[in-house]
């Protein structure tokens, strides 16, 4: 936590960089700041993973897209990020705004000659449970 | 959104198409209709994505499969369909319904075969932040 | 349901064994009882799934992790039970200390050698709608 997870359509891996795109969204959680100019996210603990898909599906399969002139190959990508509870509703729009124009950065070229959608949703965790082991956050806590 | 998501044990692939689970689900949810007889999914927004898990542990390990005369070799998937707010009730077990019995077309002939588990949970997605950007959606929404 | 899902960084199926981790976490699961020492979780419905991110970006991407003398070379899992509801949260806490438990003797070697991060959440789900289709959980209620 905060874990930012994106699932997409195997097809993009050909087409965009994917480890790039991980790299620029934890970087942009990494530069979020709270009304109090603090660290939104404990850099120990920001984590992006993208999973492409081998298996899916997308709206019609290709005819609206053939008919519009295109190849009929549609891709998709799902940017889901789950925070922690306690932070102020400003703090969780500013997040998802900016990692909005990050992905929005990263997927320009692609939106221009595919049909692609992307949609982020940011969620706010309710578990019942919670714990941690960890040797990447105390090297960032001891400064 | 809405998002159909599968995860599912990797035994299954030599065993099953996923990529035609993935269509037939997302033709189902294309063709579910509300009490106007308006469209419950917007074509551009309706995908469908399977994972197959490398490393899974299910049950017993094959025990109580093999004791019952069968190879134990156990299977799992796990369909997961994420909609928006704001759908009625009886539109939300409408489309559980209708994905079940999907889901039971295409995998009646494993379940008669080999040990299988097969669980549908529809969820409402309670997100704090949502946004998009698509080339998918303009093409159905101009008609 | 219960379903346990291990989404890890990739670099880990070189350091470490997923498939057992899987194993191990299952039988955990098997092994709890409730108030009345009734087993918390149904043999035919417990399932672990672990997936390898092929792509990934952990905290600042190994420049402390490197100036602490290690090779800047991050891992992550993140270990996420959904369970259903009705447990009473005596039962949710023990699952989770228990899980965790399991999580820290699998996990402890690599914590030794290597910059990696455990998260362990579990959720209570929340899904509008739920069933099942199984040739697995028959085998079990009939004894």
């Amino acid at each position: 936590m905060p874990h930012l997870v994106i699932l997409y359509s195997g097809n993009l891996d050909a087409r965009t960089d994917l480890s790039a795109l991980c790299r620029r969204l934890a970087d942009t959680m990494l530069a979020q700041r709270d009304e109090a100019g603090k660290a939104v996210f404990p850099p120990g603990g920001t984590r992006v993973l993208a999973y492409p898909a081998p298996h899916f599906a997308i709206s019609d399969g290709g005819t609206a897209g053939r008919a519009a002139g295109g190849d009929g190959d549609y891709g998709f990508a799902y940017l889901n990020l789950r925070m922690g509870r306690g932070r102020s509703e400003a703090v969780q729009q500013a997040v998802g705004r900016a990692l909005v124009a990050a992905a929005k950065a990263h997927f320009e070229p692609l939106l221009a000659t595919m049909h692609v959608g992307v949609t982020l949703q940011v969620d706010v965790g309710a578990e019942v449970f919670d714990a941690k082991l960890s040797t990447l956050h105390p090297m960032f806590d001891k400064g």
